[in-house]
């Protein structure tokens, strides 16, 4: 679908225009004050005008053929106002009307999506504020906009339009599209994704989600703006109970588990933030920088010890890295500075240089010529009512003479918040240089901004495995089945026997100490019912072994099937970890790999992936674990055999991704891993199928 | 000593007054702007006048008596200085002079301090900016003050004059003090902090920490704002090595260990803050609602579904609880808002009520009486430009009437920072209701809030156990010598025995199975030279164990002495647990609780807690374990015996303060705790003395 007939329209119908207080009487003070304002009308059978311009009977008596209309009336004169628009050769509508999937009625809604198909028009909407469109100065929009428009390179989709209209109040943040995407009934939060991923004008998208609509599409669009390494930042609601029971009843959005939809966030490189003022700030320094840092390292220089000190706290908390000055760099800085100084990064470099703006600018320089850096801070506060005697003067004639350069990213970490200068913001950041949000928050975006600096695309498998559950029964399978699947997909079996009665047994050969558990289709916890027996030295043990386990069966589970007895030599210990995969509605199958144990429970300590996977990005998984450091060579140990793990780790999420309409769940407790080169062994297996 | 007459002075002298950029002109400017400006006099001999005043050429022979001056000299000329000036009876200085301890001259510094004790001098800083006191309007303060002074409730000491100057010039907090402490070479930052408690003009204190000086008063200080419940906020640097680094480099601070300063923060229920602008934002917080909440729960009310589903999910990450609306509560709102309104909590209101302020209110008073509410939160962004149509308005005239009826705090949540419109800020704030940063930063500041809240000081022991020590040399006890030590605390210590010979051995009354240890004050680490033996089930094998240790022993260590082998039974295996005390330089003692094992030290999990500690503070400690889990009745499973680990936590604390001046290390390694009931028990100990 074409969303430029939408987004770009030449003219406008306000179907319903009105001047009551709402959405209506700002939708049409928001549209005369236009640049559009001749080809816009107004169209409302009951009024001569409205706001003193003329009101249509209806949209087939408006003079111009109408590209797009903005239509506010309730929801039950919608479908007829879309006929009407349809017959007028109109394509495009934005629908505020609300009362559809949110409240529950999703007929209305499905007979809504049908007729935009019918008429191949694209809708806005439902329960939506509209869209402000800066590039052309359209605010086809249901609050007032108090701002003039100014064309930006941040376009922002919002499942909440007050969000919209909040980000728009910020002045210094430059959009060209701020769109209210409401109940997405036929145009969904994807397309727009996609119509904005090719926009030349737009640098970099911002999202509020709630919940998305085609899991098949996002992953497209996803994996398009990953390969384009066009940012995506994503504030998501919906990470407790509370937030995604509001997220569900706001905009009818399912939510899914929050951990799923962050681990895919991951594996398309996009910048999944904590909170909506982060949303903001983040597209801002993307915005604004005119390069991404060559590589994700730092550097600062403070005019004071403290601000210094807080900067390498904070950035070093941050896992962000403050490479040593390199020879020269150390030398180019001990000749401009003040013989006191000591020569660090990051740089206390005193504020004598803070009045000499060309000097200032060498220091920037110096650094930016450091081949180890990546991105130069200057710290300063940068708060409103700076008088021109204020060293922030010339200090920021010096970034601006630096950032002129345009080697490497320079930012301003501004101390404190609180309301800022403008004059100097306008000064800076036409010049590319953005002041960042006081410490905590300036250093987290840089931690964002870092993390995309690394991600490789390449490194990823830009898809997914998204599930067309065919049934809903789940069927577990015994261990020995489970096995045997998963061999199918190259993972190592333990040599292992099924012997049906004591005469079979004796034939086999078995090694010790050795395993016996009870195979049958009608047990599956087979410790509960004494159907596991442990560390069995020799063939008499294993006689009376068998004869107990059978024997417990019998008495515990009178009617069920039993095959046999399951023999196999106990592995020898090795680090306990768990392998599973857990099936998420939207987005299909999940590895989770952890510690085993109590690690994974009491410490959450366990890394979840969306399949299919490949080496790298199981690697990826285990070295995010802090357990990692238990294969790492933890306290002069030896290193675990962290390939074998991540060899099955990819073939878990093969056959996961093979079997994902029907794959239910998956848990491999435990996976023994062995030092390094021995390889690791899978103890026990469950696969849960749905059919 | 009497602060009074260097932060309350009726008469001041700038000794070295000049124009020239830098302290000089700031001080002289800051002050002639003063209401005392005509008891303001210039002291230089070189000078006829400075900035049109007349310049005295020595302090002897200014007309008026003098109560405090401010030294604008280098370090040398700094003795000469203060003689004069007590001897001209003045009693109180501000040095800003720097080159002392920050830069490793001691000597200086030490001369310096014994002149002010010997005139009885007040003297701030060396290496400071001086101090604003805006309750007489002095700006004794080496940075210019872009700022008219304006009394406020907040005062703020910081070791880095920088963050003042930041600090006054955001324009919404207005301060008592604003001191600079700088290397607190006579008066410390404790004298301070001692002084504005005291301060009745003063609310909340602020402090920038790089490190102490003086353990021991800074404990009494502590101890007397938590009983007097005034609140001080606290940022210090040095978490990082990176961070002490600097912190050490610029006013010569000791920082210690960051962990334990933290614990020794929430012994005395001070509140500790990540960055220095969650300080500011804490402060002026605090600084403007008229009461504490009476509990420490929310309510959220916000205009749309987006932004109540922030709240909900933020508040609910950072720990904080949204009680369910009483039903008297629910009938409230269910009158007030419209019939497609959901009553919950956090409530999403829609826009309706925005426009109509008594409604508004009525919605606040509605929340305000539930007694499960503590604090209201008003959703509802608020940045620069908002016109008079604007909902801010009618709302903010809501929230004006709700405060005025001072039930309890309300604050404003807003949704994204940037500047904001400071009519509204003023028009709110005036009258008790703050404007929070954006969301993340807001509920983090509501947190500390509740945790302030929460807080009793009856429930912890306000004292410390200030170390003296007495040696150097780090002595090992064995491990029978460190039991016998615990026992005295009323440790309980399993049985046990030793046998020097096998004639011995077999008069024993052993329990089976025993483990058998060597006794040597030379062997340390007693499996490393096969010292140990385990799980030994009779007579017979511990006989053939007894021998083997022995060999091992002497095989291993010809050298050592060997005191026999102590014998006890193997103790039950229960949940692993390591108590252990560490000593902090400055602080003392401190006790460490967690989980044995690997959970330590790959996990990070265990609790740190300065001594001497009651019951209550043991099992604060234990419960803040993520791995309490696994004591609290983890997956059906049997609640453990909690009250017996606190109690050995309780003695090994008490252990640890009467002996603070020789204990370097104490680890108990593992305690078995066993089911509710069942007790905990010691299975090794090992005590380093100092000596």
């Amino acid at each position: 679908m074409d969303l430029r007939k939408l987004l770009r329209p030449s003219s406008i119908a306000v179907i319903g225009a009105n001047d009551k207080n709402g959405f209506g009487k700002s939708t049409c003070v928001n549209l005369l004050n236009s640049p559009l304002k001749d080809h816009i009308y107004f169209v409302n059978p009951g009024r001569e005008q409205v706001f003193g311009k003329k009101c249509y009977d209806k949209i087939a008596n408006v003079p111009e053929k109408i590209d797009m209309c903005v239509i506010i009336l309730n929801k039950k004169l919608v479908p007829q106002a879309i006929e009407e628009a349809a017959q007028a050769g109109c394509q495009a509508a934005v629908v505020y009307a609300s009362g559809y999937g949110e409240t529950g009625d999703r007929e209305s809604e499905e007979a809504l999506r049908e007729l935009c198909r019918k008429h191949d028009m694209a809708v806005m909407g439902t329960n939506c504020a509209g869209f402000i469109n800066n590039l052309d100065g359209i605010f086809a929009f249901g609050m007032l906009v108090n701002r003039e428009p100014q064309a930006g390179n941040i376009a922002i989709i919002s499942q909440s339009g007050k969000i919209c209209l909040n980000m728009m109040q910020i002045r210094h943040m430059n959009y060209s599209y701020l769109i209210s995407s409401g109940n997405s009934t036929c145009i969904h939060v994807e397309d727009y994704l996609e119509y904005l991923i090719h926009d030349e004008e737009t640098k970099v998208i911002g999202l509020y989600l709630e919940g998305i609509k085609d899991p098949e599409k996002f992953t497209r669009v996803m994996a398009l703006a990953a390969r384009k390494r066009k940012p995506i930042v994503v504030m998501k609601v919906g990470k407790t109970a509370k937030g995604s029971a509001l997220a569900a009843s706001h905009t009818g959005s399912l939510a899914g588990s929050d951990k799923a939809f962050h681990a895919v966030m991951q594996k398309f490189g996009a910048i999944r933030v904590d909170d909506i003022e982060e949303l903001a700030e983040m597209c801002h320094l993307l915005s604004v920088i005119p390069m991404l840092p060559p590589k994700p390292s730092l550097c600062a220089m403070c005019l004071s010890g403290g601000e210094t000190g807080i900067c390498a706290d904070m950035g070093t908390l941050m896992g962000l890295a403050y490479p040593e000055p390199a020879p020269e760099t150390a030398q180019k800085l001990k000749e401009l500075l003040p013989g006191y100084a000591t020569v660090a990064n990051p740089l206390d470099m005193s504020a004598t240089l803070a009045h000499d703006g060309a000097r200032y600018a060498q220091v920037i320089q110096a650094f930016m010529d450091d081949p180890a850096v990546g991105l130069v801070i200057c710290g300063q506060t940068v708060l409103q009512h700076h008088e021109v005697q204020d060293v922030i003067y010339p200090m920021s004639d010096g970034m601006v003479m630096a950032a002129r350069e345009k080697k490497k990213p320079i930012v301003v970490m501004s101390f404190f918040n609180s309301s800022r200068d403008e004059v100097i913001r306008q000064k800076l950041e036409s010049e590319g240089v953005p002041i960042l949000p006081a410490t905590g928050g300036g250093f987290k975006l840089l931690k964002y901004l870092m993390d995309f600096v690394n991600y490789d695309p390449d490194a990823h498998t830009l898809e997914l495995a998204i599930p067309n559950p065919t049934g809903k029964q789940r069927i577990a399978l015994s261990e020995r089945e489970s096995k045997q699947e998963l061999k199918k997909y190259g993972v190592k079996i333990p040599e292992e026997y099924v012997a049906a009665d004591l005469e079979q047994l004796e034939k086999l050969d078995i090694q010790f100490p050795a395993a016996a558990k009870i195979v049958s289709p009608d047990i599956l916890h087979k410790s509960d019912v004494g159907g596991v027996k442990l560390n069995i030295q020799n063939l008499e043990e294993l006689k009376a072994a068998f004869g107990e386990v059978m024997d417990n069966a019998k008495r515990h589970c009178p009617d069920a099937r039993i095959d046999g007895v399951l023999i196999n030599r106990m592995l020898p210990p090795g680090v306990e970890f768990i392998v599973g995969v857990n099936s998420d509605p939207q987005f299909g199958p999940m590895v989770l790999c952890g510690l085993g144990g109590v690690f994974v429970e009491v410490f959450q300590d366990a890394a979840l992936y969306p399949v299919p996977l490949g080496r790298e990005e199981a690697l990826g998984m285990i070295r995010s674990l802090k357990g990692y450091k238990l294969l790492a060579g933890y306290r002069g140990g030896k290193e675990g055999d962290v390939e074998a793990l991540a060899e099955l780790v990819v073939q878990i999420a093969a056959y996961a991704a093979a079997n994902k309409d029907t794959l239910a769940e998956l848990d491999i407790n435990p996976v023994f891993v062995y030092p390094k080169g021995e390889g690791a062994a899978i103890a026990d297996a469950l696969i849960v199928k749905l059919q």
